[in-house]
């Protein structure tokens, strides 16, 4: 069966809930479903995970456990795709790879949030295209696609069609980015990507560009592997 | 060691999340455990658990899966109260009476959230109290007491100083009572209280509050066994 | 796939076990099986359960462990029906909502015991019921429905068709009800069916009862929600 | 902290429980603990197990299943004995290594049953022993020592004060032993002795005996390394 | 679904790692599946064990953790033989007889390791054989079947084309055995085999010998029970 | 209680083992633990590591599975610490974050793994000094310090005393490193050490420089946060 991993940035959390725009992204994942491709979805984490790691971070808690905090609540975020799926949706979120291997094998729509500390939703992702031998990656997140700047703070900033990973590389550690800001890929992502060379795709979050993206259609930044 | 099991609405948790509050009350736990008493916390959901069942309703869930959703926010919670309290609590949520019972052997303050669907956190939390042999129950929620009548609607509404179980089962059951709306006790908890007679108070939650009902002050409303 | 939850009442397990009769049951989950039901069975405790907690209490357990030792019990009973079951069961007897999801997932019959402390095999059977989506919840016990009263003591006793959930919730909770003697309906369990609108039976627990209340024949006593 | 392994027959479990005898056994193994000797419990499973293994074979399960089942009761049994042992016992039963492991360093009272299928309760405490570093290995049984023959049959037969392992061995494989009848070593057990040099003594299941047994005074048989 | 029980001697694994071999052996597995056969596939320890056992032996642990430490070493074994098995493998290695159950159901090939110290990974392999009902045991080992002397050291050895369990067992336990020298069966894999009457072949490990073995074509020694 | 974090390079498990060099490295950590210090020891995979992913490559595994099996070889190596330390250390390997913060309340040294496909051990020990608020973070590789070109390969190469991390983030994003030939830190493990500020060493693995770099003598390399 063929498979492709979904991310699905924290903006589609966003409080409060547009339980409209997710039921619509979960009927392109069913639609993939049933043109025989299994969808794995990884769901971010977006305000209530920044609400948490807020509250927590001024009561003295180390980075990694406000980073576990993150994964909690991503987890919860998929619990609610899961549901938005009913029976199309493997019913638990996995937790490990292990757990992941086993989902796969049901051939349903498998949801996750976040698995490691240390890591991006972006770089788990990227492991679990890896791991799942996943024929592209889709980065469905809140911009249309990768910008030789921040789009919301330069307005001359353009859009790659294309990008090889040495300068999305380049991109994403020359600049000081802000934790949150812009949730372009990290490095550990662009490296697994790299090693594996694994397809991938920056989008803006759709049920349209989804499916486009999987259709071949040109829609948001291309990753090349260099 | 002599042990306390304080029950915290989930009005603690309310959006933005209040950090002198949740602050000044971790101070009466440790306040408490330096006494030689050792707390057991028992976080409720509140509004981002009421977020998530509202969501997840809509897109289809069952009334088992959001009692679930609940508790895995009310652990969210639990994990804000543990980094407040620092090296003073155990560090993990346990999320059983092993885990519990494992848990009180290192003398720490220990933090949950729920434990079972179908129940309720007061339910949970009497439970807990009779697991550990508590002294006494603390229900510390945004009423400083049990009412003839939802005070919040009927002006006239008197607090009880002392209530029996049985009065209390009736008000309870009687009443039409909307989830969330006013949030007392619920049969099983009442059941649980009355089979191992277990000592309980209903409090305004604040820490002075806390402090007093374990000292014996008299404040909020004393559940007498029937 | 359709699918009904029957509670077995601890009395099936009463000592010596008596294997004829459990196979004859187990007959009848396998007939619903092959007709496209998948049948999930709930095993009480019983006879041995008693036992344990009898001695458990006498050696000064709290009630939250005494409830804890009658579910272990409960799950042997379950591995009993299991390899009575053979190939038609899931091999494993799940011990959460999480394992019960995934244990379905298999389309075999799935057999548990109880689940949490602080409920009935009934509260936990009608959990079960509701994050299944079950069509009909049958409780398999050792009378033939409900009665005006305990029909073992008052031979004027008159026995129901049908009772509505307010009339039964009253009849359980007003009445002396001594652990173990009557095992009627507790409170959660109603409040359970009332919330999700489950179907409900109480039947005489045998095979051709068990087969008839699927079928819609009329037997035992049918709860109504109001 | 030096330890003791003592294997309680699952003729200490007999119907109906005995609740003096088992407080007995109790205080004796307090009375080790308060002279600062650690007291690692491993309980048999007895008659209740039997009833469990007799209705799964008649009903066709595997001897692995059996063997599984017989563990399942005799951690039963354990939690027996953590009732009667309240706050000197370490609260859970461990079932792995691992979690003895863990289990030991709380410096309580230490109980648990079977451990693996294919393994003898006997098997099972001998590795704990080896485990732990155990200074001896008590087998507390219905018999009061290792006999020339079964004493229950045979009336001359003669009990050992010592017998070495070879002996022990020969005598264990060569005579058609029925399982359940006369719970001596098995081969297992013998290996497990003799590859690290386990001090062994076989004793009637009394407080006094399992007192005098540390204390070095002469009951019952002692196994002899070869 | 037929089964069969093939276990891997350590040998398989020697240092460095034979790809080809490996391959080979894993192709006649699939070639099974292919005929509607499940094989499962118990890995041994070899070398790379070993070497762990003697540093820690070294380093004072006891022999219960000696047993551990291989027992890893063959689950890191065993994930070889799942990485050449690829889709038709079962994608964990089960660590218990439950998670075995489990991955039977999966239609796949299971491939694990030891499980319980104590056990060599025959008795495990017996074990498994009873559990998952095989038709037959392969023991697929570094010689080519039973000798009334190790073959490696007495010339004049005679392999039998049968053995009964009584003469394998005298033969295992009264000649003076070097763990790891000449891996035949133990005393607990001849009793698990004698109880549930496993039919089983030890047989020189070459996938001509595997297919054949399965096959009835006489291969290596026959146990016979007795 | 003050923590430090020792990473020890996989060259210290190299082929065969050296149980003198392992023991002398054990009781620098049991000096530190004795002076007051809490080691937490993560060990690398090395030689045996590298043997397994080999393997595992060619016969077709992902790379996500790779590390996966250096993580389990890397907690093999932890457990020969770990035999090594005896009573003086945790008896388990951690595997998760929750599994490390119970370990750390045991007051022992607390020995592990690798944690998380994707990260290398140095990233994993800084997420773990993170965690554990560990006052410095010694990295013990097989070179004695960080170079402004690999030594192996480059004689003119210069040691640097210090480094910042903006400096040490080029050194090892620029130059083409083979995986496992010169095992310097990586972007994630730079990244951790800089959001949380950990004080961090880059040293030849003796007992000596160990001890030395905790004592603030002047060894290695020092990482400058920038």
């Amino acid at each position: 069966m063929q498979r492709v991993v979904i991310k699905l940035s924290g903006s589609v959390f966003k409080q409060p809930f547009d339980s409209n725009y997710i039921k619509s992204l979960c009927e392109s994942f069913i639609s993939m479903l049933n043109d025989g491709i299994q969808p794995i979805i990884v769901s971010g984490g977006g305000e209530i995970a920044r609400s948490y790691i807020n509250i927590m971070r001024a009561l003295g808690a180390d980075e990694t456990t406000l980073d576990e905090i993150g994964i909690s609540v991503s987890r919860l975020n998929a619990k609610i795709i899961i549901s938005a799926l009913g029976d199309y949706a493997y019913p638990l979120v996995p937790t490990s790879m292990d757990e992941i291997s086993l989902a796969l094998t049901s051939g349903k729509i498998v949801v996750l949030g976040g698995l490691y500390p240390g890591h991006s939703t972006n770089a788990t992702a990227a492991l679990v295209a890896e791991k799942s031998n996943a024929f592209v990656f889709i980065n469905a997140t809140d911009v249309d696609g990768v910008y030789t700047a921040d789009p919301k703070v330069d307005k001359n900033a353009k859009k790659y069609d294309q990008i090889d990973t040495k300068t999305l590389f380049n991109l994403v550690t020359s600049s000081p980015i802000i934790a949150g800001s812009y949730d372009l890929f990290d490095p550990l992502a662009i490296k697994i990507i790299e090693r594996s060379k694994i397809r991938t795709k920056i989008i803006l979050c759709t049920p349209q560009n989804i499916l486009n993206s999987i259709k071949g259609v040109s829609v948001g930044t291309e990753i090349v592997i260099k």
